[in-house]
């Protein structure tokens, strides 16, 4: 399928990801001793020493510059990346080994410490970035020199005499084994991720053989619980997401993977079981998952604090891949909206308008000390990042033989080939700011497919013409999508409305934080306030529950978005005469308030932010 | 002044703290080994090795046996003083110097860290527990070795050459040196507190001098800044409180009775600035203060946290000491105010109602996993409540020439001396349960005297009668006190009557954590929410404006107390179906509450617990 955007929202995000954050991640990568590190002559007394992280951050950096290339040739990033390649492929090992820190820095430890290292892990983002690489521009130096790699590493791990019966800390090189087996049909590729993922949480447990293998006493693990790295239980009999949220999310990934490769009907009630879990009850309404920095990951069920939230960018990152996997198995809307508020919301917070800024956490309120910075020590979040806005595309369709699901709205066009016939599929509309989209099926000849139309969770009133003729929504919708079974002629349009109002969502009683508050959405938006527009001690401001909102979309604001304004009250701060308590009820002031989209926050003056907001209870009147 | 208790309320804890904390207290200062270190003869490699505040922790105890033996004789444990009394005098070096710590584990290092350990502090200590012990039994031992202890350090601190112009880290022995001048009369007592108290926070830094000394780098000081140890300034120039909470109190304590003894104005005058400070924007409606654990003290303004309040117990009673030393310098109620909200509620809640468990930490709301301890590594909590339970008395009135001051109301007697005739006066009251307090005035003949009765800040509605006939209170109130001056004749009787309705308290609007909410005060006694009484998920309940509070005196609860019960809703758990966010308003249904003592709190089934409470806001209907 080729896809092309260019609608208002996304592609002036796609330009600046390859305009700015590109070359902005090389240059950070560069200047810390990233792309040094390829020419294997660090030495010890050295600046710049190698870290165990660091090839992963390149391997992204490749992969979101391949998805880029993909769509917009650039011959001088290209040419940067060939250049890189180069430098990789000559640090390979001769036994096939490619790791920067475990090849100058700690060789004697190569495959000691699967657990806390990340050796695996930046295997599979190479394998990822070979990948994308090839697909994009058909080059095969740097494949070849992954798929040796994961040669060596499927001669060392699985359960042959010999072997070592690990799997990687943090996951990863699952996933990526089965795009490499999805690419070159080896299935030596989907065995091993299947041992990678079979072998997780067994008795006994790896990752304590291989502590006490180094002299160390497997219950001195600094995370406590295996449970960090799910490999408390094996992954069949996982019941909810636990530990780090990143983690977990890239296993999930493999898990769905290989349940569509191999029909593993354990594996994929697993993943059902552990996305409901995860959904109903440990996720941010702005996608974001992990609530807690200790462990980067979850903690208890409905314990979402907002100022303290992790909410890491790259578990948002993390559940957008997951929902889409999900998706291809079981085209139901509850992993595409899931996928949609992830990433309209907790996944582009992490990147500023400019594309040059990163948050790591995304917290939902602040007292203004929060802020995105250049450049983090450990900097997965900004490569990730630019991978998954270069690769948009993949999200908003997918096809299973003869239908064509539309999961998200975005302007631009879908080419694919149906029953043998080219089918382009063309979206008129300035979603996310306005729910009418308009769609242009461009055939030479009539062809017989279903074209699914998701109809968001999120939407209460939606309706839909075909070539205007109403279509009658409950008769053809299917977990969320309107299936549209039929003959298509060419020049046959549609026309899709979803109602847009401002929500006013509130949270399950259980998330206490949330308690007598309420935040406000408008389509897959969530929005927030800020201190800029309506002053600090946002804490205080009470939306009153006849506001009045209006939505209003303004062009010089933030790039461009849809503000809402409404009727607040607040109490008077000045009538206090240095009291810090009393009994006298407060004196309220009308304060109106104007909230924008939480995606777009911070960037003009550093404040307060809260995206739940008090809101005077409803039904205190009755 | 002779003071007797005998009303329900604090007379039964008075008699618990005798009979079960006094024991349980010498019992784990034995068990922890704090007891033998007097016998010096810890050495390398054994265990129980004594640690810098050790011998507070036994002065502490030795003051609150004292204290307790005033009123009480108990010859068991005055032998069990003498005792102890006699280890200590043992360990006083040929020199004066009197630690356990610095004797025999670090012996070279005597007066090298006075910014971190505790050897002056620990000083002072003992030199209030000699006092007590003095003063309570008439023997001279221990005031004897403290006495020569306290020679000892004014031979080595002082601007004289030779000397160390060195100050505690942690302030406490200003205060002791003080009331060793009060004893003796001995002016270098008072004039080394001056010099400790003036030195303060004097550059070049005494504390970056030693540290530079030890060979450290004065920036490496783990705490950052010396307004950990209120040596950021010098103490004239404060006007806000500021770090370790504790250690603030007891400097202010000991500025305070500077300021008495010698008319030090501007001693005075920083003491009221920061008080002003503190109780406006920094004290809890419990009466504690300090509200974070990462310096045991201060934040900034209003930052009042309710579930990770730190709020020592020992913060609240150096409160307590502070304020019935600002109210001997000005009988104002806002200090008697501030003292009595401390007493009834931060300083109670630090031990259990059966006397041998304590909070360290008082938070105002929690989710069951905090619990009071047997005892704690930093064990200065307990033997401060026991000091202060046991010299209640001291706290009740005060004497100004020929007027007698009455801040609490608490059943007993006080007896003194007026005018050279021996004044006794009697309450008869069931405060804080009631606020009808009886006076009977016994003299043998008439006496010409102010009797001043505290109007406390809580109370909207107060009334008096002498001897049947109503006093207007407008006409004879000054600072909060109704002044009776009059000749005084055998027999009069007063009647005061204080109204104590539930008042429903609101937080200063920039306390973030208590917008929305409401904490249930009744006369000084602080309300909160039990799991136990409430069901769990206290944060959604919210108390309705016309709640209909109903106070009920409960002689089964508690230990027999009034409890607070009324109307609140609650959302519905019930009709979520799996959803974590939904645009439909909330179910509400009737909760009826009850509310007990805040110092009450966790004697019963463990669970959570909120002091603020949501209120339906009473203005949103208009």
């Amino acid at each position: 399928m080729r896809i092309t955007i260019d609608d208002t929202f996304w592609a002036p995000r796609q330009k600046t990801n390859a305009e700015v954050t590109l070359p902005a991640i090389y240059q950070r990568c560069e200047e810390t001793g990233r792309i040094a590190a390829w020419n294997l002559n660090w030495q010890p007394g050295l600046s710049h020493e190698p870290h165990i992280f660091w090839d992963s951050d390149v391997a992204k950096w490749i992969e979101a510059a391949a998805y880029s290339l993909e769509t917009q040739p650039n011959p001088a990033l290209e040419r940067q990346v060939d250049a890189l390649v180069d430098r990789i492929a000559a640090a390979q090992q001769p036994d096939g080994y490619l790791n920067t820190y475990f090849t100058v820095v700690q060789p004697e430890m190569r495959w000691k410490n699967l657990r806390d290292w990340h050796e695996l892990y930046c295997a599979g983002h190479l394998i990822e970035a070979g990948i994308a690489y090839f697909q994009a521009m058909g080059k095969h130096k740097l494949l070849q020199t992954v798929q040796r790699y994961a040669d060596y590493i499927d001669s060392e791990f699985g359960d042959k005499p010999g072997q070592k019966r690990g799997y990687p800390g943090h996951e990863e090189i699952e996933l990526a084994l089965v795009m490499m087996y999805r690419l070159t049909g080896e299935k030596r590729y989907l065995k091993l991720a299947q041992f990678f993922v079979t072998e997780r949480g067994r008795q006994p447990h790896y990752f304590d053989l291989e502590a006490r293998a180094r002299g160390e006493d497997p219950t001195d693990y600094w995370a406590k619980t295996h449970a960090y790295t799910q490999s408390h239980l094996q992954v069949r009999e996982q019941t909810e997401p636990v530990g780090h949220a990143v983690r977990g999310l890239y296993l999930y990934c493999a898990m769905a993977d290989l349940a569509a490769e191999t029909g593993d009907a354990e594996l994929l009630a697993a993943c059902r079981r552990i996305w409901a879990h995860l959904t109903e009850r440990r996720l941010y309404i702005t996608g974001g998952v992990g609530s807690s920095a200790a462990n980067e990951g979850y903690t208890e069920d409905y314990d979402l604090p907002n100022e303290s939230a992790y909410a890491e960018t790259c578990a948002a990152i993390g559940l957008v891949f997951w929902a889409q996997r999900m998706l291809q198995l079981d085209p139901d809307r509850r992993y595409a909206d899931v996928m949609e508020r992830a990433l309209y919301n907790g996944v582009l917070s992490g990147v500023s308008l400019q594309g040059d800024t990163f948050f790591y956490e995304n917290p939902l309120a602040g007292r203004g000390d929060h802020h995105r910075w250049r450049w983090h020590k450990c900097s997965c979040c900004p490569p990730n990042l630019a991978r998954l806005l270069a690769s948009l595309g993949r999200y908003i369709y997918s096809q299973a033989e003869a239908a064509l699901y539309v999961h998200l709205y975005v302007a631009g066009t879908a080419e694919l080939e149906i029953s043998g016939q080219t089918v382009r599929l063309r979206q008129e509309t300035a979603y996310p700011w306005d729910g009418a989209v308009r769609f242009l099926v461009e055939l030479k000849s009539a062809v017989d497919f279903t074209l699914a139309l998701r109809i968001p969770g999120w939407c209460r009133d939606s309706r839909l013409e075909l070539n205007g003729e109403p279509v009658s929504l409950p008769e053809v919708m299917c977990k969320g999508y309107a299936l549209l079974k039929r003959t298509w002629q060419p020049g046959d349009r549609l026309q899709l409305d979803l109602a847009m109002p401002v929500e006013c969502l509130q949270a399950h009683p259980a998330v206490r934080e949330n308690t007598g508050r309420v935040a406000l959405q408008r389509g897959p938006v969530v929005y927030c306030l800020e201190e800029v527009d309506n002053g600090s001690h946002l804490h205080d401001l009470a939306i009153l529950p006849d506001a009045g909102f209006d939505a209003q979309f303004e062009p010089q604001l933030l790039g461009g978005v849809v503000s809402i304004s409404g009727k607040a009250l607040r109490r008077d701060l000045r009538d206090w005469q240095g009291k810090l308590y009393r009994s006298e009820p407060p004196t309220l002031r009308a304060a109106p308030f104007k909230a924008v989209p939480y995606c777009a926050w911070d960037n003009r003056d550093p404040g307060e932010m809260a995206v739940w907001v008090r809101q005077l209870a409803v039904n205190s009147c009755q």
